[in-house]
């Protein structure tokens, strides 16, 4: 019998025991910051429905769900790409009478096309925390931001940063805009990837005060400590856009007062996942490493999607874009030590 | 927009923090078991292709996969209905030079459909340990089912027992005799679901030595103490049969004076997985479960088959069925205290 060549489909990888021990002894270290921090662990099944799937997909991962017909209901069924909507379905459906407010942890893989078009799936090693409230507040997007870099500190990553943004105040000022939705795409497209010439090409046909172009042109700079918050509030009067800054700046505060001023950098020009994301958003990068080792925001309309208007905060770790950040800590003492 | 019905796939489901908690705690005490005893865990990926998982699938799992053809290559790709063939695989290519004996074991979800026909599928829980070496040894084979006691005291279960039998007894046995494979499979089929009228028809038509058909009629009989391994004895004057029967009596032994002798049963009449394991196989029952808590066994030929010759045997335990046993041994507790 000739063997078939041995390999595995495209995305998926085998972890092999160093890699192995290190990532399990990350995943104790973050799990017991989240149970300190009074998060419960739930384990979320491997598939799910598309169509319920969907309800509480960002709009960005829709095509990036591998799915096939279950054969025996004929129904299409999707590997889980995200454990976010799986934790607002769980707590719209099944976990109502546990009460607000509802601190849910994960530690699972999911898997996601990585480009649309070449096919490519990704296997992610994730481990995520979400805060399940009656009302957003800034207090407890401030916790969720603290936490996360409370449990980087404890496994031992030293040269990380958390950058955090805001959607809601992008959203405010398009909002009062006569901007259609096309060029509204167009405009945040071309921020979220700090394409200048792009957004000027956007803003070029369209009839907007000078102050609010000025403002969209300059979104992208409004990068690092407090003071943008006033630079960007300075283009602005609208009460909307200006309550966003309010809050984002509270938020960071509250950061900072903890001791982690260092840790965080103010960034408006982060849209990301812009249609999903309700308010503060946020991402974490370590040095050398090129993916961000974490992401998350506050998203308040999902759990409604499930039928159970709630607000929410969360993110997840890339496991593996932290043991990344690990090992090249280590490298760069070792070569210190070589210096020495 | 209506709302899609919220339900999930078949046999998949939400494990809600309480149960996850004692999810978490078995697996970390199991864990350190197979850590003590110098298992070094690996990761193995979600999805494989078929023809290459197929190499080293029993023939009860091959009906039994999640399969659909990966839309960027053609090929069809599996869900992994077993972790087992995913180590024999990454042993043989990526952990050659690791040299032997190499001690793996994993902690992951598997995801089989329950019967092939109404197409029920169920994620278990597995978590399990793969010993792999130059040659089989008695010693080997009675260390694994020692740690699998060991790790089943140490998490707090209590009424629990492992049946030990070895395929390669009833397999020197049938090779002796003159039956065709169609006989044969039927002659197995029986003892495996213990159908001893079945297992009368299958050898009414075949012409066999009193002696034979007498042992086959009476292998399902031969369970409990080390007695059944002379009484088994006693119809054969095979080297190949006795060898097989003194290998168990001597695998037997190391457990009993390991001190575990009332743990241990002895079942020549289980023949699960006949195709597959080689020579020993176990499987551990608690009380109160209703499906086995682990199985394994020795698997010599299934490295091979991905091009790397050694011997191996392991096992894994269905966690979820462990914590059957311990929420049972609980209530039961609570019951009794209620009497008191």
């Amino acid at each position: 019998m000739a063997l078939p060549t041995i390999s595995l489909p495209q995305g998926v990888r085998d972890i092999l025991p160093e890699e192995a021990a290190r990532i399990g002894a990350a995943e104790a270290g973050i799990l017991s910051v989240f149970e300190k921090h009074g998060f419960r662990k739930i384990v979320t099944p491997l598939l799910e429905y598309v169509d319920v799937l969907s309800l509480g997909m960002g709009a960005n991962l829709k095509d990036r769900v591998l799915k096939f017909i279950d054969p025996s209901t004929g129904r299409v069924v999707a590997i889980r790409p995200d454990i976010t909507p799986q934790i607002a379905r769980v707590a719209a459906t099944r976990m109502r009478e546990h009460g607000l407010p509802l601190k849910l942890c994960y530690n699972e893989s999911v898997l996601r096309y990585q480009e649309p078009r070449d096919g490519k799936s990704r296997e992610v090693l994730q481990i995520g925390a979400e805060y399940i409230s009656e009302k957003a507040s800034a207090a407890i997007d401030a916790e969720m931001i603290i936490i996360s870099i409370e449990a980087l500190e404890a496994i031992g990553l030293r040269d990380f940063k958390i950058d955090i943004g805001d959607v809601g105040f992008l959203r405010a000022v398009l909002d009062k805009l006569p901007v259609d939705g096309e060029s509204r795409g167009r405009i945040k497209d071309s921020i979220a990837i700090k394409d200048t010439s792009g957004l000027e090409a956007a803003l070029s046909g369209l009839k907007l005060p000078g102050k609010d172009r000025q403002l969209l042109l300059n979104l992208t700079t409004f990068y690092g400590e407090e003071e943008v918050l006033e630079k960007a509030a300075s283009f602005s009067k609208d009460a909307e856009s200006l309550s966003a800054l309010e809050y984002l700046r509270v938020v960071v505060d509250i950061v900072a007062k903890k001791g982690f001023k260092d840790r965080v950098t103010i960034d408006l020009g982060e849209v990301r996942g812009f249609d999903y994301y309700t308010g503060i958003i946020f991402e974490g990068f370590a040095s050398g490493v090129g993916k961000p080792i974490l992401s998350g925001g506050r998203y308040d309309t999902l759990l409604a999607r499930y039928g159970f208007p709630a607000a929410a905060t969360g993110f997840a770790f890339d496991v593996e874009n932290i043991i990344s950040g690990l090992e090249r800590m280590d490298k760069s003492r070792k070569g210190q030590g070589r210096v020495l």
